[in-house]
C-alpha cells in the first residue's frame, strides 16, 4: 500500500494512508461533488462511482457520491466508510488495475488540486462548540477573574454552547471584521456602549468532528457506541470578536462575537486514517459519572500549528504549537454528553473542541491568552507585533500526524481578515 | 370578505381574516404539503396550485406549493405573500367562483382539520432565542441574585443565544423528561453532581418568527427593512430543565437544559393578518443606538395564555395571561441586531422572543417565576399544586387577537410531559 499510482510529494499531508473526504467543484461553474485528496490531486468520487468501481456490497447500489454534499455517505456508517477506503486504496495503489490502466478515466477522475474550488463538505444542521481544554479555561479565568480556576461544573461535564451553523465557511473564505456594540469605556453603567468595527478580533485554534449516523429525539448514544457516530475531523478557526463577546455574553453566552464566521479546513480526516495516532487521553480526576466513563479511554496525537501572515509579507510567523491530545474531554465524551438529555443528532452536525491550548506559553491557542486580552504585545518571529488581529492578516492553521515513514495531515484552515467595507445593502 | 364558502365557527381562530400557513399530511402516509387553516378545515395549497388557481404574476409559474416545506414560498418575499393572500381570500369568499363552483376540487382541497397530521412548517437552518422581556429578566435576577436588576448590556441590545434547531418539534409532540447532571446538594464543590431525570421541568411561553428572505454573510439588514425579512409568527414553548440548566450554564449559557425539545404551534400567522393589531411598543430609555432606532416603532397586541391539564383531569387550569406587546425589544430590533456583525440569515431561520412575562403576578410566563424556583407552590384553579411540571401534565399555550367582529388566532401549542422510559438504544 506504500506505492501509489499518483505521485505524492514526501511532505504532502495527503498520502495514501490518509484519503480524507471533501466536496469540490472542478471549475467555478461545475456542480459540487465528493472527492478524496491524494498528493496534489483530487480524486473525483462521482467519476469513480459512475465508472462502477465502487463495487462492494454497500456502495455498489448507492448514489451517495453523486450528491453535492457528503451527508448521504456519512449517514451510512462505518462499514460503508471502510468499504470505500478499501476500494480507493486498492485503486490508488494499483492493486486492482481498473483505474491505473484506464487513462481516460484517470484523466477525468484525477484533477490537480490547484484547479478545484473547495466547498463546505456537508450540510451542517447544528454546530456545537465545546470548551474542553483545561489550560484554555484556566487561562481565561486568570485573565478575567485573576486566578487560575475552573468553573464548578467543569471537571464533571464537557461545557458547551450552541454555535451558529449558517456562518460556517470553508478555508480560504475572507473574514469580514464584524461591526458591533462593545463595552463602555467606564464601568459605571452611565457611559453608553460604543459602536463600530471590532477592535479585538481574535482566532481560536480548534478541531471539530462531523456526525455520521445521528440519533432520534429522546434517544441517547452510549459512551461505548459514541465513535460509531463520528465520521472524521477538520481544523476549525472559531474567529472571535472579544470586545463584542464580552459586552453581549452576560448572561446567555457567546452570540454575535462568534457568528460572523467560523472557518473549517476542507478535508475531513477519518478515524480510520487517524488510527495509528491513538494515544492516552489525560487522566480524569475526579472520576466522571458512569455515563461519561469510557471502557477504553484514548484520544489522538495530532500536532497543530497557528501562523499569521501579514498582508505583503512573504513569510508567515508561527504563533502557536499545540496538540489535540491536550483536551481533557474526548470526542466520545462530548458526543455522549450531547445526547444525554435526549437531544437528537443529525448527520452533518459539527461538534467542535473549543480552543486547544496546551500547558506551555508556546501552546496558547488564541491571542486573548497570548496577550492577556491585549495588555501585552506578541512579537511575530518575522517582524511586527500583535495585540489582536489587524486587517490584512491571514491566519493559517495546520495539523499533521507523522507516522513511521508516512504522514496523515489535515492541510490548512486559513482566512484573510478583510476590513469592514460593505454598505448596508439589504 | 366577511363571507366564506367554508363554515367558520364564531370562536375559531382561523377566520378568513387570518389565513395562516402550515405544512400538513392529509393522512399519515401522504407526503407533507403546504396548507392554510380556515375554520375547522385545511385548504390544501398544492391542490389549489395544481388546479391553476394561483394565477397571479409571481405565483403562477412557481412550484412553491408543491414542496414539503414552506421555505421556497417564504423566500419569495412580501409581494408573493400578498398575492397568495389575495388569491386565497378571493377563492374562499366566493368573489371568484372557481373554487366555490367546483365541487370535486372543493372536496379534494378542503380537508377536515381533525383528519390531518401537522408538521414543522419549514426547514429551520438556525434557531435563535432572545431575552426580550424586562419583567422576566428582572424576576430571574430577583430569584438568583436577590434584586430586581438588569444586566448592564440589557437596555442597549436584545440579548440572545443560539438554540438547538434539530429539536424544534410541532405542537402535539410528546416531550420526554430529560436526563442530566444537576447541581450538587452542597456548594463546597466536593459533593459530586447527581444524575437522573430532571426534577425541575418548566415551560416558557414565547413567540417566534420565521425569516422569509435571508441575507448574505457580511451584509446587514437595516432597521428600516427588517420587517421585509419576517414572514410570520408562531407560539413557542421553550421547555426548560432548570436543574440541568443552572448546573451547566456557567460560563457559556444554556445547552442541554433546553435542547431536549422546543415546541411550536403549527400555523404561521402572517404580518398581513396581524396588521389590525399593531400597537405602540414600550418606550425605550435610554434611547438605543442609531442602528436599532426604529423610524416607526410598533409591536402587536397579542393576548396569550398558558394552561396546564394534568393527566386524567377533564379541565385545564389557566396559569398565565400575558401579551406579546410587553416585550421591550421588537422583532425588527431583534433581526437587525442579529445581522449587525455580518451574520447571515437563511429562509426558515427561527427567532424567538424569550419568555413573555408581563408586569402582574398573573402574567408570569414560566413556573420558575411563578414558584420562585420551586420555593413556593402554585395552586391550579381546578385542583392540585405545582412547583414544577409533573409527568402526565399537558401544557397548552394559546394566543388570539380579537378585532371588531373578527378573530385572528394562533390556535394552540401543546405538549405532554412523558416520563423518561426509553432504554439506551443507539
Amino acid at each position: 500500500m506504500a506505492t501509489c499510482i499518483v505521485p505524492v510529494p514526501a511532505d504532502s499531508p495527503f498520502s495514501i494512508h490518509n484519503l480524507p473526504y471533501g466536496v469540490f467543484r472542478p471549475s467555478a461553474s461545475a456542480a459540487p461533488r465528493p472527492g478524496i485528496a491524494i498528493g496534489d490531486h483530487v480524486l473525483d468520487l462521482s467519476a469513480i462511482a459512475t465508472a462502477g468501481l465502487f463495487n462492494g456490497p454497500l456502495l455498489s447500489s448507492s448514489c451517495c457520491f453523486s450528491e453535492t454534499t457528503l451527508n448521504s455517505f456519512m449517514a451510512m456508517g462505518r462499514p460503508a466508510w471502510k468499504e470505500a477506503r478499501a476500494t480507493v486504496q486498492q485503486l490508488l495503489s494499483g492493486e486492482v488495475p481498473t483505474l491505473q490502466d484506464n487513462s481516460d478515466l484517470k484523466k477525468r477522475a484525477l484533477i490537480p488540486m490547484n484547479e478545484v474550488k473547495m466547498e463546505v463538505p456537508a450540510a451542517i444542521g447544528d454546530y456545537t462548540d465545546f470548551f474542553c481544554s483545561e489550560h484554555h479555561t484556566k487561562n481565561c479565568s486568570k485573565i478575567f477573574r485573576g486566578e487560575f480556576a475552573l468553573p464548578p461544573n467543569w471537571l464533571h461535564l464537557p461545557v458547551a454552547y450552541h454555535g451558529r451553523a449558517s456562518s460556517v465557511v470553508v478555508s480560504g473564505t475572507d473574514i469580514t471584521r464584524p461591526m458591533g456594540q462593545s463595552f463602555p469605556p467606564t464601568p459605571d453603567g452611565k457611559t453608553p456602549p460604543y459602536f463600530g468595527p471590532s477592535r479585538r478580533l481574535d482566532y481560536e485554534l480548534e478541531m471539530a468532528f462531523f456526525v455520521g449516523p445521528g440519533c432520534e429525539l429522546g434517544d441517547r448514544v452510549t459512551i461505548e457506541n459514541a465513535y460509531d457516530h463520528i465520521f472524521g475531523l477538520v481544523l476549525m478557526n472559531d474567529w472571535s470578536a472579544r470586545d463584542i463577546q464580552f459586552w453581549e455574553a452576560q448572561p446567555l453566552g457567546p452570540f454575535l462575537g462568534k457568528s460572523f464566521g467560523t472557518s473549517i479546513s476542507p478535508w475531513i480526516v477519518t478515524l480510520e486514517a487517524l488510527e495509528p495516532f491513538k494515544c492516552d487521553a489525560p487522566k480524569q480526576d475526579p472520576p466522571c459519572l458512569p455515563y461519561l466513563t469510557e471502557p477504553f479511554r484514548f484520544t489522538f496525537d495530532i500536532p497543530l500549528e497557528v501562523a499569521i501572515k501579514p498582508v505583503g509579507d512573504e513569510k508567515k510567523s508561527v504563533t502557536c504549537r499545540t496538540n489535540f491530545k491536550y483536551l481533557y474531554w474526548t470526542m466520545a465524551q462530548q458526543l455522549t454528553h450531547h445526547t444525554i438529555n435526549g437531544c437528537n443528532l443529525r448527520t452533518g452536525d459539527l461538534l467542535a473542541s473549543g480552543t486547544i491550548s496546551g500547558p506551555d506559553r508556546d501552546s496558547l491557542a488564541c491571542l486573548l491568552e497570548q496577550t492577556s486580552n491585549g495588555q501585552e504585545e506578541f512579537t511575530l518571529e518575522h517582524g511586527g507585533v500583535r495585540k489582536y488581529l489587524e486587517d490584512g492578516d491571514e491566519v493559517i492553521f495546520s495539523g499533521c500526524c507523522k507516522g513511521d515513514g508516512f504522514t496523515v495531515g489535515f492541510g490548512t484552515c486559513s482566512g484573510f481578515v478583510e476590513r469592514f467595507a460593505r454598505l448596508l445593502l439589504v
